[in-house]
């Protein structure tokens, strides 16, 4: 059995053991030092806190001190921490990482380099390893729409894997890729790497349509349309804008993880907030004192200066223009965002 | 102030007088032989009945009888009755649909044409007046998500308006859009007409996840998501075979308007009760029995057809493939759904 070692025992970390296992890795899952609690429960077979399921069976637990063990003769490392931990967690497994055949990554983001341009995550990590003289493997980015509690569950689930390196992807969605978690390949890792971060800032305009029917008591179903086809619009204009190819927006990568994120999640709820008709700043404060991290919230504020960066690009992001406005308390964000999502006038 | 003829007085046709009055036309509503009801609510000012909204005011009313006086001296007719009345209704307003600037078309499906081939309902229109020897105007169909409710209620709507004719497109662009009724323009007509049937059929589909979460208590959001991106898929490949843009299936006509069908409806509702485990037949006859036309399941059928008649067509679309099977009856609706929409193993 080849090793495959997932640094962060979150909840997406943990669920990627169910399909993991299920296609006859040997599974180690590595939390850091903010995961111990985590993977207390789950070693006294309780359900995952995160995901309230239980671990897949036969999957190997460490704890952070046991990094070395947890990579030790890894064919492969997933990495699945939150984005603010991509570099710390890069750097402690960067040997091991560069003895591996292939490195995955779910966390999404964008980057700031040290020149001020926003890039995307996977250059955060060639960055690293170019800084350490270390060789990184192909890196494999993991995206569309993909809950992590229904992954461990075992739910069906259809992902996309984008690897500059075509071999890569297709030996990935060949190895991992079960009766219930499919793997669409691409060697569009841009388009895969743009749509993620920025469907977290569609779903809050998505939510503030459905916060303006509870808020109204009727529907605004016709709205809520018109934004998701203005957010998958933009989607794809800022992805192919950074060299993406079109259809990936327009797939798993875009369409379907807007789809789900506008579902359910913490950028739904706190748009919902917002159509409500809760301040945008006092909705947030409220939700960051409950530890509710909106992730849709930085990510429109590094989408924004990516943007600026290129000359000509905002004016054609009226939905993007709008949500930056709407996080930054503008008066009326359920007219902002109407605007932004209804054609103009002709 | 140029006259606009509406003929229906349903859900669409009377919800389309809130724009058109606010936008500055004479609207007139003209009721067929089975609308007499409604016409009698909005005479007595009661609600619509099936919007739940009172006619804007100002709208004027007409029965079945007064089709000449409606029609008389019309710059535009508005067709917004059920599919099956189309070619009847065009029959009878023909002579004034003739000397009209435009003809607008909400109406959407597929028509056999009489050798059996499948086409679009515009090219219903076109036969019969044709056959009558009757010239008409251009043709401007109309999509994109828009529920008849909010539409009436005057809440934000994105529609999109295609004809062959550019002119014609942006002129009813120009002149019917309002603050809230925004409309935008296009020559891709087949694209606008091949992603409205088509949408049903697919909201069956993702009825069926909502109706698996119902039925397991446990969400299927991944797989709706994915599901979802398959429709959006297999929209795109089915109008730009027939001839449209690809664009037309990833913005409005096709994104916007699968979004809000799986939001609502019967399509949706049909999905949902197979989804919870009832067998297909059964749901359906149980909706027939209270009324209840759940317009995706003519449309798959019609789909199929067309598509089998361009040969290779049908292999490129296992999502259609399974919801067509699942209306016939087959065992596993979830399973055939599933294995549709998640990426084959590579």
């Amino acid at each position: 059995m080849a090793v495959i070692t997932i640094l962060g025992a979150g909840a997406m970390g943990s669920a990627l053991a169910t399909p993991l296992t299920q296609a006859g890795w040997e599974t180690r899952l590595w939390g850091t030092w903010l995961d111990d609690h985590l993977i207390d429960a789950c070693e006294a077979g309780k359900p995952h806190p995160r995901t309230n399921v239980p671990l897949a069976p036969g999957t190997r637990l460490y704890r952070s001190g046991q990094i070395d063990e947890a990579l030790a003769g890894a064919d492969a490392v997933f990495i699945a921490v939150a984005s603010v931990g991509v570099p710390k967690i890069t750097e402690m497994a960067l040997h091991a990482i560069s003895k591996a055949s292939v490195l995955l990554c779910t966390t999404k983001g964008f980057w700031t380099d040290p020149d001020g341009r926003i890039q995307l995550l996977p250059d955060a990590i060639r960055w690293i390893a170019a800084d350490k003289g270390a060789l990184l493997p192909p890196i494999v980015g993991v995206g569309g729409p993909c809950k992590a509690n229904e992954v461990a569950e075992g739910k069906p689930t259809a992902t996309i894997y984008g690897s500059l390196d075509e071999n890569s992807a297709i030996r990935m969605a060949r190895e991992i890729s079960t009766d219930v978690y499919r793997i669409e390949p691409t060697t569009d890792e841009v388009g895969v790497e743009v749509c993620a971060p920025m469907k977290n800032v569609y779903a809050i305009a998505l939510g503030i349509a459905d916060g303006l029917e509870e808020g109204t008591g009727f529907p605004h179903h016709n709205l809520k349309s018109a934004i998701f086809a203005q957010a998958v619009r933009e989607m794809s204009i800022v992805s192919t804008e950074l060299g993406a190819r079109p259809e990936t927006a327009f797939g798993l990568a875009g369409v379907g993880d807007l789809e789900v994120t506008g579902l359910s999640g913490r950028n739904k709820v706190y748009g919902v907030r917002i159509g409500r008709g809760e301040g945008a700043i006092e909705a947030l404060a409220a939700m960051e004192a409950a530890e509710q991290t909106v992730e849709g919230v930085p990510a429109a504020g590094l989408a924004l200066t990516l943007v600026q960066q290129r000359e000509g690009l905002l004016d054609r992001l009226p939905l993007l223009q709008a949500v930056t406005a709407i996080i930054a308390g503008a008066e009326d964000p359920a007219a902002l965002a109407t605007a932004a999502a209804l054609p103009p006038r002709v």
